[in-house]
């Protein structure tokens, strides 16, 4: 008996909640240098004087941060694989922020060619201290059925 | 004078192509270790029981490996600052893949509300060595307005 969730164990509306975890000024630098490096996303100073008005978190980021949230948070069976959908960045992500997200689940269906498996369709939305949301993702993920028996 | 693009340089149906970069296992597993623990991205032989049948990148790794491609193929005044858009992943990325990215501007829209800029948006295509779109990316892009004079 595994607690893992099958399709048949998703619900409309159900929704799961991750533990928070804080960003560092190190780590936003150090992502963007490697993946994004503009000034906004490296260097406070630089940041100053572009539109984010200060160190901002590259919006792949807050993404990439997003995920093993996901993942330790929504328990589906065979893991979360996505073929993606809509994200969108709403906030700047800043050093210290506290980053949780809470992910709904917006539609699901069984497939009609392989009766083994269906998708659900999922808003994850990543939100700060503050209680506001900086990133949403509404990815359609691949949930295995329940084996007969 | 710059030769950073603003966006009255800006023609829907204009593309850009990157230069290609290599993907090794390495590097899958590192960030997969740190961003998408999941076993198809970690390990070649858990990988093997799964759907991607073998070692593939995490989707995130893939957009934050084609964001430094865009940065250095589409050179807009000010940068690459995005809202989001759509995001989709077609095919899995493997250890040894090539990737570049094209990018083509699909809208160009002046603000009504700030004159000094305006939104584009580009459909980014993350292609492999084979020609093969591995992902899609259709962001809305900030960029500034020549200034007058």
């Amino acid at each position: 008996m595994s607690d893992r969730l099958f399709l048949e164990d998703l619900v409309v509306g159900q929704r799961f909640v991750s533990a928070a975890r804080e960003v560092s000024a190190d780590e936003i630098k150090e992502f963007a240098a490697r993946y994004d490096p503009q000034p906004f996303h490296l260097d406070d100073a630089a940041a100053m004087g572009t539109l984010f008005g200060g160190l901002a978190a590259s919006g792949w980021h807050t993404a990439a941060m997003t995920m093993p949230m996901v993942i330790d948070s929504v328990p589906m069976e065979g893991g979360i694989i996505g073929s993606g959908g809509e994200l969108l960045w709403l906030r700047p992500v800043r050093p210290g922020d506290r980053l949780h997200v809470e992910t709904e689940v917006l539609e699901i269906t069984p497939s009609r060619s392989r009766p083994e498996r269906g998708t659900a369709v999922m808003r994850c939305t990543t939100l700060n201290q503050h209680g506001e949301a900086v990133q949403t993702f509404t990815p359609k993920i691949v949930v295995p059925r329940r084996p007969a028996g």
